[in-house]
């Protein structure tokens, strides 16, 4: 019986942060981070065209990273979301982010139905996306269903949300993503 | 910049898994266990009172056990289900349990938003759920919102969903754990 279970970024991602002299003040800022990520995921073959970032509003400071991991990984959950969440987790030692301060979740495309889901449960104060829903479907990726008000879900558990943030620079590279022909998982796996 | 996560089953569960002699030839008798485990995460103080397993459907077969472990791995994702999705990827060596035969995901409870989400992703071909939201929701667990119509979602997807199979049972182990003062963590976090 297998009873261990890790993933872990690959090993372009620390001289990438490294290299990236850009701050992190604005939503937009971040966004421009967490898209440059998604590009550089697909370049370096290490997962699917998503990422995001769980920074430190009040330090205006970058706490994780996540990459969408599942092919590298093998695992269905390391969305990028979970992988971002997950990692600043281990890095505040504490499952409940509300305990470390102001932290948002910064997404290059609007959360799936799990990422959606994962969200409140995280502790983080903010959501910000780039590209929509719309915008991965077009691409070929299933999103599953969310309630159709899941902005106004989070916000009733007190999560601010902010859509559309560059989103034709994050939607672009899901659509570069699907004219290279890389596979699109999961693609129409919903039937009506 | 941390880079690496993981989560594991506590010790108490292989020799746990050892002693159990009953076969798993029918939903019922796989809930028995998950109901049995989550009683077990209780009483051995290793996180929430929730347990999951991945059966293989034609060799009536355990593939995988998962624990909620948020507590004890610091980690929000890591719910019963979640962690039992991710072994038994683990042990297929495949992130899509549809290439691994017919899989089937049990639960002491119905599925939180998250874990709802994290289903279509994973390859399982049903999903059987013990207690109920409403049950989880009167112990003191906020369950997310999940669209309304969650199962025919799964469905749509190819899924067969299978709700309230021992209930009874399930539902009591959670009343037992909020009848014992434990935390109860994210309790009230919806506010209407």
């Amino acid at each position: 019986m297998n009873d261990r279970c890790s993933f872990q970024l690959p090993e372009w991602v620390s001289p990438f942060l490294d290299d990236w002299v850009e701050p992190l003040d604005t939503a937009r800022k971040r966004m421009e981070l967490a898209v440059a990520l998604s590009a550089e995921n697909i370049r370096q073959q290490t997962g699917g065209p998503f990422a995001a970032l769980v920074v430190d509003e009040d330090k205006k400071e970058l706490v994780s990273v996540g990459l969408n991991l599942v092919t590298s990984a093998g695992l269905s959950i390391a969305h990028a979301e979970m992988v971002a969440l997950s990692l600043a987790q281990v890095r505040k030692d504490d499952w409940n982010l509300a305990n470390a301060g102001s932290m948002q979740l910064v997404s290059s495309c609007e959360p799936c139905a799990m990422c959606f889901g994962a969200v409140p449960w995280s502790g983080v104060k903010s959501v910000v996306c780039g590209a929509g829903k719309a915008d991965a479907e077009a691409a070929g990726f299933d999103e599953g269903d969310k309630p159709n008000d899941w902005v106004r879900s989070l916000q009733r558990r007190g999560i601010v949300v902010q859509t559309a943030v560059l989103q034709q620079k994050a939607a672009q590279v899901l659509s570069d993503y699907k004219a290279s022909g890389a596979t699109i998982y999961n693609a129409g796996l919903a039937k009506n």
